[in-house]
Parts: structure tokens; C-alpha cells; sequence
């Protein structure tokens, strides 16, 4: 069970090396990142798109292209269905949006043809190792499902398990997040927390423990709930998987993780044939990798 | 201006000494909070509740009430109205929950005979100093109005930006949060943060500059401003004031700021005729001098 990006990354060089597809990878950061992946065996990369200026970028931070291939395409939307089709083909193991913007890269993803669209929903999870936090924390969905239904948050959670599975955590625990950790038939959040925890008990969501409404100290800290007397909870304070209301909620809080808490992170949507990665431009090269590694248990798992 | 705790200490200091009105004062982290205060001269204290205990805790911690006037009210309500009554008198500056629930302590709040209650519409602000933020942040509303309105934003915007002039600041940059800085119809929370920052061009808010939808990212960091090419915003990266735009986000991001990001906070209730105290069990002794601390300069202010 991986409690850190350090064991994600060991568990990683227990696995097969997997092979990542790159959309438009004419990027410096992408480079740096696939660059470093490969360094660190944890994915060697297909780089397809403009060739020419992959080179230049290349030479420019003294990147050895002799152990990529490189598919020339300079077409934007032809490179990203060039690349998808690679995993779809399974050529490659995972994905990665390289220089395009995330709706042409997303398109590619769900190509009825080449891409990768399964009969699940899609969703995003951010992995986070924090500072104080002995566990690895999935908080889910930041950045893709805005306001999520209950339908939608079931197959979040489905989703979402299937990744700590993979990270080797065989039973992970669900919080429902919201404001407080009791009903409150004023706030609706607290009152679908309580449904999905219910349909937990009764067997409808199922290779986890799920529990809600939490608040955020009754869902990392047992102290929290010792303190305010419900200790006796399914999820004690010990939450794997942070549940969000909606995107306001998640990605508010995301983005607090990202830049005030000492965290490392890595991320990757899910409910895909293969995983896809879909950093963004922000962040750095250190989140990249997290998210190769991440992206390859998955795929390790996904075999 | 303060920019931390520290300079907001040294503000209260040039201040004439607060008086602070305790209801139910028989709890240990309350009286090690005003004995705190008062030796630190911030604020000297009225003690309302049950003087038996009172004096029988205060034993047991080594406090000498010497210097602190004592109201023997053993009923909770009744001392709740005692307690507010002095601050309505005038023979207190503010008011400090003690051991009672927080029902019956804002019922003595919304007295009509005794009470605070004013015009406007309650509601909590929480400061925190931040390592990495050069300025005090007001997280607003975080734990009183569940789902404001835009008409309860606007008063939530002038109850905070007066809170933050009490603290030196003198033109607040206000920052309407959402999951993403640019307005989305299908986002209502990014309309109203957009409607909120017309109306302060429009004048219909004063005293401060609103802006908004900004994601966490951009209302904290000029340099997420600058790679997003909003550095043209009218809070670009220099958010003082979060508002956010419901409870389970605001609740979120502020136990996200308590439990996991290095800082330090305190909080009152505004929008009443006095500074209320509203801290909670789980604070420590630091969060409620520091809560005594911005109440004092606010009640300056309030003279």
C-alpha cells in the first residue's frame, strides 16, 4: 500500500515499464516530464506532433531523443487522434495531454474510433501526499464534474476506488465532505453524503466504506472526532477518498492543497479504457511525474 | 496596517484597554484565554456564569481572579443576558462565548432588549496569517449563512471590508471566490461573484475594491494572475478578503487553512453592534486571544 509518492514511485518499478502516448509534445515542461519519466524508468514515451520543434525543444534543454520515438504530426486535433489511437491500439499504456488545449485533448479521449471512452463516467482525482497526514488522500472531483448528481457521485466514488485499488489500498474510506458531519435537511450536500452511505451499507457501492457528511477535521483527524463525539463513524477520522459537493467546494479546496498546505500531488481523469493524464500548463514538473506514476499503477492494474 | 497577529497585537496596544464580557465563564480554555489576554493587556474581562466553578477552575490553573469582576449567574440563559447586557450598557466593549451552545449564546446576541443586534445581517469572518502570504486573509462566510444570497454577499462584503479597516486595512481587495476565474453562465457562482464586482463599479459598495469570479489561485498569487493572463484583473493576486460563495466551500477551504496550512487565525461575528467572540471548543487558547485581539481593535473602531 503506497502511503507516499516515494512508495507510489516503488511500486511503480514493480510493474512492467509502461509506455505513454504524448499528444502534441512540443512543450518544454511535457519534455522535462517525459524526460525525467523515462530517467527514472517509471514510462518510456511515444512523442507524437510537430517533430521539428520537438527536436529544438530538445536540444534547447539537452533532452537524448534517441530513446523516444517520435511520430511526426503537426496538426493539433490530428496528433491528439494520432496518440489516443496508439492506447486505444494498445500500443501505449496511458495518455498525455502534451501542447493543445484540454477540450481538443478531451475530444480525442472520447473519439468513438481511436479514443477511450468506456460506459463510465468520466471524473478527475488529485492525489495528495500531505505534511502530517500519514495516507495518501484522493480528492475528488476538483476539476471536471461541476455539479455532480447522486448518479454522478457513485460512479466518482467507483471511479476513485478503482485508483486506490490500484495504489494498493485494498478497502479505502470515503468521506462525503461537506460544511458539517451531521443531516442537515437544510443543506442538501450533507443529506446526499448520508444517501451514498447508505447505499454503501446496503451493498449498492461496494470494495470501499463509505461515510458522510464529514467535515474536513472529522474526515482526516480522529482526534477531531473524539472531540466531538463520533468516534463511533464509519470513516473516524481516517479517510482516503475526499468526496466534494461540488466543484466550487473541491477545487477550492484543491487549489488550497496546491499552493498553502506542504503537499506533493499528482492527478489523472478516470473511468477511461486506459488513464489519461490532463496536467495542466501550471503545474510543475514534479506534479507530472507524480502523474505518470500514478497513471501507470493504474494501468498496471487496468492489464 | 496589520499584516500579521503580531502587528495586530501591537495595534491593540495603542488602543485604551477593552473590556470583554464572558458568558458562561466556567470553562478551562475560556479562562486561560482571558487571563491571557489580560496579561498580555489586551482586554480585562467581566466573568458571567457560575462563580463556584468559576473560582474552582481558576484554582486548579493558577489564574488570580484578583483582577477580574465576577457575576454570579448560575442559570446559562440568564447569564447569556447578563453577559450581553453589559456590552449593550456599554460597561463592556465586546462578548465571549463561553460554556454554552451556540443557540442560546446568539439568542442573548439577537435580544431585542439587551441584545447586539443591529440593522444588518450577522455574519463570521475568520483572519489568518498564512506562511508565504505577506498580509492578513479574511475568509468569509466560513460558519454562519449557509447559502447567501446576493443580497446577503453585499452585506457580508461591508460587514468584513469594516473589519478590515478596524485592522489598518484601508481599500480591502475583495475577491469573489468560484473554481475558475472567468464567468461561466452554467456556474451561477460565478455570475453572482461577476455581479457582486459590477455593482462595486457602480458604486453600490464601497469602502474596498471587489473582484471576481477568481479561482484560489488567482485572488492569492499575482504570479498565477500573470500565467493566466489576468494581471489586468482589479484584485490581481492581492485577495485581503475571500468571500465564498456558500458554506461548504467556505467551510471546506477554512478547516483546510486550521488543520493543514502553517498559520494562525482568529475570528469574530460581525454585523452587530459590538465584536461578538463565537469560538468553538476545538479552538485553542492562541484562536481565542487572537479572536480577543481583532475584537479589541474592531471595538475601537466601533467607538
Amino acid at each position: 500500500m503506497a502511503k507516499n509518492f516515494k512508495e507510489l514511485l516503488s511500486k511503480v518499478s514493480e510493474c512492467s515499464k509502461k509506455t505513454l502516448a504524448v499528444a502534441c509534445a512540443q512543450d518544454q515542461a511535457v519534455l522535462e516530464a517525459v524526460k525525467e519519466a523515462n530517467e527514472r524508468g517509471i514510462a518510456s514515451s511515444i512523442l507524437v506532433g510537430d517533430e521539428e520543434k520537438i527536436r529544438e525543444i530538445a536540444a534547447s534543454i539537452n533532452m537524448d531523443l534517441s530513446d523516444f520515438k517520435i511520430i511526426n504530426v503537426v496538426d493539433t486535433v490530428e496528433a491528439s487522434l494520432a496518440a489516443v489511437k496508439l492506447v486505444h491500439d494498445g500500443e501505449a499504456d496511458m495518455y498525455l495531454k502534451g501542447l493543445l488545449d484540454t477540450k481538443t485533448f478531451l475530444k480525442s479521449v472520447l473519439d468513438k474510433e481511436v479514443g477511450l471512452r468506456t460506459d463510465k463516467t468520466l471524473s478527475h482525482v488529485c492525489v495528495f501526499e500531505c505534511e502530517g497526514i500519514d495516507r495518501l488522500l484522493f480528492l475528488t472531483d476538483v476539476a471536471f464534474l461541476p455539479y455532480p448528481t447522486l448518479e454522478d457521485k457513485v460512479a466518482i466514488i467507483n471511479n476513485t476506488v478503482e485508483i486506490a485499488h490500484a495504489c494498493g489500498i485494498e478497502c479505502p474510506k470515503v468521506a462525503g465532505m461537506a460544511a458539517v458531519e451531521v443531516v442537515n435537511p437544510k443543506m442538501k450536500e450533507t443529506v446526499e453524503a448520508f444517501e451514498l452511505s447508505k447505499m454503501q451499507d446496503e451493498g449498492k457501492i461496494t470494495g470501499c466504506i463509505v461515510d458522510g457528511p464529514l467535515s474536513m477535521d472529522c474526515a482526516l483527524y480522529p482526534h477531531a472526532c473524539e472531540e466531538k463525539g463520533c468516534l463511533d463513524r464509519k470513516v473516524p477520522g481516517n479517510a482516503d477518498i475526499l468526496l466534494f459537493p461540488d466543484i466550487q467546494a473541491g477545487n477550492l479546496v484543491y487549489k488550497t492543497f496546491v499552493h498553502l498546505v506542504p503537499s506533493k500531488n499528482g492527478n489523472i481523469l478516470t473511468g477511461t479504457k486506459a488513464p489519461v493524464i490532463l496536467t495542466s500548463r501550471a503545474d510543475s514538473c514534479e506534479v507530472k511525474v507524480n502523474s505518470i506514476a500514478l497513471a501507470a499503477v493504474v494501468a498496471e492494474k487496468l492489464k
